[in-house]
């Protein structure tokens, strides 16, 4: 299990952080990240790191790269579950996350997610607020 | 990260494999999530096996109670993203997960999850199909 999945709801990409980032794993996932969000053309990624209690500065500079990457692509990242222990080490590690929205849970984070994407303002069907989770 | 996240959309919760279900690890997941089908309300779990390379007959036994667990709680559970090799070894195990429904990705799941719900013709709001994914 030397890759994490990544999970296509609707627009979104879905993430679960469960194990450690160490370098390889890391840059795996940025790398199919990057991919899957043009091959699916994603609106969205939501990183899940409920279960990551632990945080170091190589990590927040992933999740930071993640966001970058994915905003140069036309998706935004949420991320979503944070401890408290991790926001207190992230700030203190001088780490403010900056372009990454953040959200209590997943169903906060999608709702975020939408919201975004129902006020860009694009040429989409603007529709998209509960649909296109499950059907596209 | 001695516990597997459980995250809830709508009406159902996700569960994604990533990691070895060892004895420990296999029993908290369990009780987490029977726990959070009871609290939430759950009406469908979702486990996601696409990291799962190698399967052996404790993680298809546990995959079973899980799902007999749940439905004897009213929520069904479909096993997604199983790859090719696992199919095999399971069927060679003997094991071949009555009682689970499985389909092929995420999406395929939930939505095979919502017309279970919408069929079951029970008292509540027949109106789940796309709307209770992202906003109840």
């Amino acid at each position: 299990m030397d890759k994490i999945p990544i999970l296509r709801m609707g627009p979104f990409l879905l993430v679960t952080i469960q194990v450690d980032l160490y370098d390889r794993l890391a840059l795996t996932l940025e790398a199919d990240l990057v991919q899957m969000v043009q091959k699916t053309s994603a609106r969205g990624v939501l990183i899940d790191i409920s279960a990551v209690s632990i945080v170091d500065s190589f990590m927040g500079r992933i999740i930071g790269n993640i966001a970058s990457m994915s905003k140069i692509l036309d998706a935004e990242t949420v991320v979503v579950g944070m401890q408290p222990a991790v926001a207190i080490t992230l700030i203190e590690l001088g780490l403010p996350l900056k372009g990454v929205y953040t959200a209590l849970n997943m169903e906060k984070g999608m709702n975020l997610l939408k919201s975004m994407i129902d006020t860009s303002g694009d040429d989409e069907d603007t529709d998209l607020s509960d649909d296109d989770i499950s059907t596209e």
